[in-house]
């Protein structure tokens, strides 16, 4: 069998953990292993790597993907599925692994509901909003990131009676500063999912002040939107300017300005950006990439396609892709309890 | 309600994002919080001080614990029982949160089936071989901690065609092991669950370099017995003197001989060491030793006596002491398969 | 004697390893240590905090300051002299050593020249811009922060195709930025120092994408003014608000926006902001900061006073207070040779 | 022409950065770049690959060196002179940039002196003991792992009442063993430049103690040899054991053994190892090594042969191969007495 591995979306730490995995687990099962470079345009573009032990070897600590990564949506593109299973058949490939996040996972989903193309799926996103997966690769690393910040921005803070402002990353999910927030002592935590009132942000921000700690660490969420009592939220640009090319943080600022306005206690901002998503991975997102590298691998060998490795508990399944490509995951109602009750 | 917090057994990084959680949490649902010193030895001793939120402030970053551990048994001691029994009454205790582990947790338990004492258990073990719960904080950090020395080692052994002997702790489990032998792509991992044969492991080395790669990287739990095809086993000494101070890993240095007389090179010797058991805790043992403590308060709070918090996949959940005590928690066959199949 | 010891200005790692040390080292040669609280405000305040060995356990891994910080300026307040001069008699204070940036020592300076008031300095910014020494504890700590977060990101632009540009401090010097740089690898440097046309750096950007590789890391000191081929150069506004309390990287963002226009390429902006001043000093910032608080224990002990602590080569030696406020030590030419040279 | 580069002796982070340095500045000067592998084995073995911008793209942050090493002396080989002769002038080496320590350089100035081969030398050594520079990369890494090694044991410590006896490289100097215990706050370091009798240490722990403190962190440089007061002086085996091969520290064992019989506290022994030598190069190495390369290239352009680079004060400059290895550079009395009075 030639088996295709390939990543699509934004960077992650653990991809080339995983590709590795593939590689050598699939090759111990007698396959070929062909790495498509930038996603599913290395189809379509025939931009392939042959990969074994030695192409794979010193990869498994490195950020990054040694594949490279890109947008790509055959379904967008000009006779885009066309090509693809044109690509496919003229590689050769009796299956595909498709390590990505939603988009790329949808891809998958679709190219193998509706043209019968043999993929094997594996979720990717540091925001942990994917909801077939209790965790996914990446995270980990990510939460681990934004601690380390933050304890640096700790004594800063304290040392100097300030408000630090730190805006991390999440999409429309609130999973990284949550758990940042929790893991570094963020005073306050603001994330999509309960839309907390800058107001009360305030509030809790001049009682702490008022027994006495005279700084304040308030960890937003990238996708948090501005909300008052009145129940009014603010929409906040992601900064993208016309060209679409710069993107700096929005709501951290903006949350900063009104907690600075609001209290008048000198406020700072951090955004710690990309910084989040790359890097070696944690040893957490190391072991959890390989099994589902593993399990990927075995996937393909057994010809059970349409399939994605998954976390449930500690036990790593498989799962639909459907269901893996159906709804967003939000930090539900207890996890936010815990962090109320700790804050 | 007042509500005693002690920390026994081991070192541990996450103790004090516990003792942190429960003094924030047991406060604000009302009750004092008395922070027992060096174990069950504090309540004979009435060595305590109490616990406030400014009392612990700023300790979730840090290691260790500010409690201070020991060793203290009360079944072992004279008359023990009868005096921790008269501590608990003077220091009017309406609760003990002991966070501990194997040993800790028996004597919890022992106290409150058979002497009623008000207990609740938290499991603490950078071993993670507590049957209860999925994962106890503490092995986390262990874990990255074993994979970043690891790390720094491949980049040695490469350049310079070695074996790399690496001993890291886990008592008579081999998770540390498995879990940092994955992480940081170790070529052998001995643990004790599967007595894997040393002759084997030497083959693997023997036929790793025979394909080209010069170098390798063997990592060994501390309860791996050197284990020969013919089934005998030669138990180490864990090399403590007489005096029972010193300990310096013993199984590490055992290994290494054997394979540098088998296969001829040049092998050297990392034991960790207590490295593996102090300093900050990473961001995920640092939410979960805050869960489990969120839960301690809780529990103590509605008088469910006699329950430890555990986690069951990504739940926290309380267990009975009973059950938290029964029986050690190995590595599962599908574990070791997996650790097999990637290394 | 009386030793009073305070810092002032903003945050900087190594701080509490001078005042271990002065305290340390003081009490030793016989002398009482009192903490000053809060810059020189505390002296008038009368707040301060005896230091013994036991006040300065365990704070020489943290970052911060024991003692608080402020910006206070006793030429600035109404009667402040007055009031600093009894605040020092009234707490029976022989010496006072003042850890502190340009403004601390230049306040530090004049008190001694001005009012005989029996000081010692020791150097403290992050900028490592202070001419009478050759390097400041804080910078290398710095300099760290940034290239461990450069390495993250040099992952995802690599995995991405883009250009990442990284907005660093350093107030009108570039030293952060030129070491980061060198250290991380950064394919364009812009410091202060040498103003190069912001033209020139998309030249290098797009030579060197044409040359096959396809993405760059540009890291831009805070203190580059945006310049021009033409000479011009734009002033950027460092982003606070009407309110002066919301800082927000400038420079990053319209150097980042610049390129995006000029180039073509995707590009991202990360402000790594007070980061870079907090958290746990590298192991050189604490042995520098050591032997600065040991050097000025010893001025104070053989009142020295009017003396300040530098390095020069690798030895600490005392330089007058005079020469240390004289001149912003900038990045001299062949330090800019050496990073043109790499990059 | 035609530049040789070679790494010789032992693993030091930093090589890849000096390979790096002088492959690009060679590059840009005019010359190939030809990388020998497995040090002066490689030019008898014709063993070597070219080296372009390409081949040393991303090496920056890696550990270890691409080129390999060994141990390997043309002096002691069966005509390896002649041998290494030969392979110069069949490679068309213009020049050999040879990067090593005491050893390899000897071997260099050698082949210079004795010979006329052009080389040109970089001082590497982990344990900063050549003579002819300040510091040389590779140290200031090996001391922030330890650094951080002890930061973790002091919790551990803490928090059992216990003596933490680290034994750390440095062959027969001292200066990681001085720098790593004054920058993580060790309460005792044993170095071989003053030979502190181990009563003293153990009087030194039992004050400690008797003041309050309940444990002790003790450093001990590899080279220290056990010392009594009677000015006996134990050699201790250095572990390795019939067959050369294994080697784990031996000096640490036997320091925690005195201590533990002479004081009675708990002691425990940590062997850093190896760890010391590999991984990820802190910024100021990478700094130091790409400035080294830098001049290597330079130095080889200019035909100036027989030179080595080094660090005077903050300044590279180029010293004599003969000087350099004249003499070790123990740590002098300054020091010394520096460590003694903040211990």
């Amino acid at each position: 069998m030639r088996i295709g591995v390939l990543t699509g979306g934004g960077d992650c730490p653990g991809l080339n953990a995983v590709i590795r995995a593939v590689t050598r687990r699939g090759a111990d099962l007698g396959h070929e292993i062909v790495g498509i470079r930038h996603s599913w345009r290395g189809i379509v573009d025939r931009d392939v790597v042959e990969l074994d032990r030695s192409a794979v070897s010193g990869i498994l600590p490195r950020g990054g993907t040694i594949l490279g990564m890109a947008r790509f949506d055959p379904f967008l593109e000009e006779r885009g599925v066309e090509r693809t299973l044109a690509g496919i058949a003229e590689l050769r490939l009796d299956a595909v692994v498709a390590i990505g996040g939603e988009g790329t996972l949808a891809i998958a989903h679709r190219l193998h509901g509706a043209h019968g193309v043999p993929v094997v799926g594996v979720p990717k996103t540091i925001d942990n909003d994917i909801g077939a997966t209790d965790y996914s690769f990446g995270f980990d690393t990510a939460v681990q990131v934004c601690c380390e910040a933050i304890d640096r921005l700790h004594t800063t803070a304290e040392s100097h009676n300030r408000i630090m402002v730190v805006e991390v990353m999440g999409r429309n999910a609130g999973w990284i500063a949550l758990h940042a927030g929790m893991a570094a002592g963020a005073d306050v935590i603001l994330v999509p999912e309960d839309s907390l009132p800058i107001e009360d942000a305030c509030d809790a921000i001049r009682e702490r002040h008022e027994r006495g700690r005279s700084y304040s660490i308030v960890v937003v969420a990238e996708g948090y939107a501005l909300t008052r009592r009145s129940g009014e939220q603010e929409a906040v640009s992601q900064g993208s300017d016309a060209y679409g090319y710069v993107r700096l943080g929005g709501i951290g600022s903006v949350v900063a300005d009104e907690i600075a306005r609001a209290t008048g206690y000198e406020t700072r901002v951090t955004v710690l950006g990309h910084v989040q998503r790359g890097g070696t991975p944690t040893a957490r997102d190391r072991v959890l990439a390989t099994r589902f590298g593993l399990l990927a691998a075995r996937l393909a060998h057994e010809s059970r396609f349409g399939r994605m490795a998954a976390l449930r508990g500690d036990r790593v399944v498989d799962v639909s892709l459907d269901e893996a490509t159906g709804s967003l995951k939000l930090v539900p109602p207890e996890w936010l309890a815990a962090a109320r009750q700790i804050a």
